[in-house]
């Protein structure tokens, strides 16, 4: 039960990066305004071997293609106002997660795959509500669990009325699971569905269909299969007419990551990752820009994807998700930098300058959906600001998402670096949310206007380590006398705890203040879905979740819990 | 492992009611405005066999002498406005939860009394915020885990300054599990402690004590021993006399309940409860009242705990508490109601007439508590309301509460009953908020301002099955013809999913919108820590609770989840 060998992972590595040439299971067609997403899955396509995604049901090979589409829309495709998803199959829009993919995977991988699968709901959520591109779904036939989820991310649904396509949650009564991506939460948050209907929509296997989904706000609009194409591509049209992406505009094209992946961790241009086994920790090792940014927006273009604040999302994203997936032993995330503070402050200032050009806003948005993922990653995270480092602005973000910070007070014995210093930009003050809907310092001083006053008085300013430990910017300050037995200290007792109480530990802490539906997917949701991924009446040999497809009857634990 | 046979329960039957004078671990001293209670524990009075409450730790039974002492300090001690919480033992305030007890206990009896402490730590919240008895906390010895967690309830906490003492929460190092009643969300949402320097405070077995929990907001005061128990008189009776109760006010005794427990169900004077063990249903019959509100609140006092309101909280409030804990096979409460809707709409308006008296007010907010337990029950609950029913405010608040209801349209065959009506009344529009901070019908219309103003217009009147159902204030509503099948139906299948997912839908389903402290604490936390007591590291054969006190180290599968 216990592998705790502090060796390299055995099993295939999982890789996020795809591009649409390569896709399996989406096609993706753009027409000036409009972007389709078609689901076509490949039956025999599963990531891993030993079940068939069969109906246009989808495992994590499915949604990483789905992932890439949504970023690259983004990126690559300045126009597309709105983005139709479907189906290419008849009859069936998705039958949701494979369930004898769910049934069979582990539940670190369960807990893992709801977990990135709910990242890209809302990463659509938030192309919708930021970045003008709205999502509009066409539900040209059973969408049944996921499928349904995945249609209650979009803005709107549209529905065939045809007396038999069906949208549910058949999750409770044929499972014994939650829906795993946020159905409930959005079904009476965001669509505002009556509870007592949810209650009934979420235990009837067959799903509601025609004019009680309308009337009960599950749908937005029904139409007549012979209707069907045309009142989505005329809603569509007004979407995209009402958006404000630009025409005209050169896409920035996302060449595949230069990275290498060893036993000993992650290389990218601007970030390595180093992972001590023994220890269980991955040391992030944040680099600063070697360059000023350009001097406008076009600048951004003729740097392409090594644009600095766009490789450093690009590369973090893209490490977080490695080491979530691949290495679930390591559990801490230490997170330093090397570079200029007031080479990466410059950078913000830029960014923000600039932010109402479509391509900075992308960016500045991109960071922060890297910064979320970071959020609710379940990892101890801390940070070490030591000289030589540039935890200004965007990077600071990232001493304010780690659950501890220590920052050197004066300097290592025998180093001429100057003392580290730390410095506040606007990037800290509102570009960059937590799911909660705060930024990581209102989260941080929740309610105290005097403390957020003090610190953005010093915007731009570089502060030492007494400084920000005056300011309450970092956790603890000590020198160089004690910096390495306390580091170590707090490093190792991380190690030593347990993975679980920690996990919950951190998401009750992580996260103060108000909730969002984001907020509530993943702290109260997943913790639900959690539980229940643990209880016999679903994972047990006799649960739900074991025996769906073979015939028999599950037999539950009676006790209510 | 399974135990689904349809008995009546053979463990010990757990009941709730106690009184000051059969007190085993709590000391009640009433001095003028100030009450004390003083904890000291009977080390050999643990509720079960099998574990020595050492060091003031506590288990269920000292949590339902605390529960009675709280609600009677309301009812029957007018003139408190203070209610000092410390320990009778030298050196100890109290240890938490006791180890071996919560070891040794089934993951649903541990689930179950975390949710009743942390109802009792709400209670002691809100007789502080709406009742004017405000609890201060003399911490005069070590507070670790739960016993930090009741401080944490209290509105002021007073801690020792004696170079040793500290407060902890010594959850995460000690024993792989979460704090288990509101400690992590209290910490950083109520008190305000910086999130990383909780960080640090919850994984430090030792905990922090003079200076530093002051300077983190952990504790308001210190005091050293010398002049401690001054400074807390001081406090208190600061408090006392910014209290709005009353003196020279007469006390409302709560005698014992009139109760009759058997496997067949529960009677009370004005509820009866049938337990089907087939169905595994429990049908709560509520009854109206047979009589009409006095003139004036001293008619309260004149009926004593008869007085129809505070009678049918009482009786609904002990029998959701045995069912919760005696009868966890029973999955699905029912409600029906017997009585006139004109005689309860009468109470709701008296009440609400007399809600600045002392009394009428602890009448409207014990209902509010019970209503809200009733939610987060984990069972499901269906609303049957028909003919001779009477579904009027506080009892509509009952159907409301449901998580599906049915009303009978027109009239049953060979009946000549009219046609069951429901009436709003004033009470549904604000004294009985749930934990989200809404009224149920807020919850119910989330953003829908039309429909609550359409309620709202006819509060007073009554409303048949079609206005009802046109309103929104029913799920269903079935002629006669149709009610039996369609409401065995829902029973019958409610009856046959899994208890573990109807648990996690019901508890997302049921609150939608915002989110408090409280809700945060029952939603999210408890998630977390059921999701964490099923786990092997906490609760395996090798896990950190298991071997707590053996002297043997925790093994744990070191994958993060």
């Amino acid at each position: 039960m216990n592998s705790q060998s502090p060796t390299a992972p055995s099993d295939p590595i999982i890789t996020f990066d795809t591009h649409p040439d390569r896709y399996r299971h989406w096609r993706l067609t753009v027409e000036d305004r409009i972007a389709t997403l078609s689901l076509d899955v490949d039956e025999n396509g599963g990531i891993r071997p030993g079940y068939d995604l069969k109906l246009n049901s989808y495992d994590l090979g499915v949604d990483i293609e789905l992932y890439d589409a949504v970023q690259r829309l983004r990126f690559e495709y300045p126009a597309v106002g709105a983005v139709v998803i479907t189906s290419a199959k008849e009859r069936v829009f998705s039958a949701g997660a494979n369930i004898p993919m769910l049934a069979s995977a582990t539940h670190a991988d369960k807990v893992n795959f709801c977990k990135f699968t709910n990242e890209t709901r809302n990463a659509i959520e938030e192309a919708t509500s930021e970045s003008g591109q709205t999502y509009l779904c066409m539900i040209n036939g059973t969408a049944a669990g996921g499928g349904y989820e995945l249609a209650l991310a979009c803005e709107e649904i549209v529905l065939v009325d045809d007396g038999s396509t069906a949208v549910s949650l058949p999750e409770v009564p044929l499972l014994a699971v939650l829906p795993g991506t946020g159905g409930l939460t959005r079904v009476v948050d965001k669509r505002r569905v009556r509870r007592d209907r949810a209650d009934f929509f979420c235990t009837t296997g067959e799903g509601v269909r025609g004019q009680r989904a309308l009337n009960w706000k599950l749908v937005d609009t029904l139409a007549p299969r012979s209707r069907l194409a045309e009142t989505v591509a005329k809603r569509a049209a007004a979407l995209a007419a009402a958006s404000d992406r630009p025409s005209g505009e050169t896409g920035m094209r996302l060449a595949p990551l230069a990275r290498a992946i060893s036993p000993e961790g992650l290389r990218y241009p601007n970030l390595t990752v180093a992972i001590e086994r023994e220890a269980r920790t991955a040391t992030f090792v944040l680099q600063g820009p070697d360059d000023a940014p350009p001097d406008d927006p076009s600048g951004i273009l003729a740097r392409g994807d090594r644009f600095w604040l766009l490789a450093i999302a690009r590369e973090l994203d893209d490490a977080a998700l490695h080491l979530r997936f691949n290495e679930p032993q390591i559990g801490t995330w230490i997170f330093r930098s090397l570079g200029d503070v007031a080479r990466v402050a410059a950078y913000d200032h830029f960014l923000l300058k600039h932010v109402n050009h479509w391509l900075a806003r992308e960016i500045s948005l991109y960071l922060r959906r890297t910064l979320k993922r970071i959020d609710v990653s379940s990892r101890s995270l801390i940070a070490l600001i030591e000289p030589g480092s540039c935890f200004a602005g965007t990077f600071l973000e990232v001493a304010l998402a780690a659950d501890r910070s220590f920052m050197l007070e004066g300097n290592f014995d025998r180093s001429n670096l100057p003392p580290a210093m730390i410095r506040p930009t606007a990037m800290n003050f509102g570009p960059l949310p937590m799911c909660n809907g705060l930024t990581r310092l209102e989260t941080r001083f929740l309610g105290d206007a005097a403390a957020m006053d003090a610190i953005q008085a010093r915007t731009g300013q570089d502060l030492g380590a007494a400084d920000a430990e005056a300011l309450g910017l970092v956790t603890f300050a000590p020198d160089d006398i004690d910096w390495e037995d306390e580091v170590r200290l707090a490093i190792e007792e991380r190690a030593a705890f347990s993975p679980d109480a920690l996990t919950g530990m951190e998401a009750s802490l992580r996260f103060p203040g108000p909730e969002t539906i984001e907020s509530k997917i993943f702290a109260r949701l997943s913790a639900w879905q959690n539980w229940i991924f643990q209880r016999p009446n679903a994972v047990g040999s006799g649960g739900a979740l074991e025996l769906y497809g073979s015939g028999r009857q599950p037999e539950f634990d009676r006790r209510r819990v």
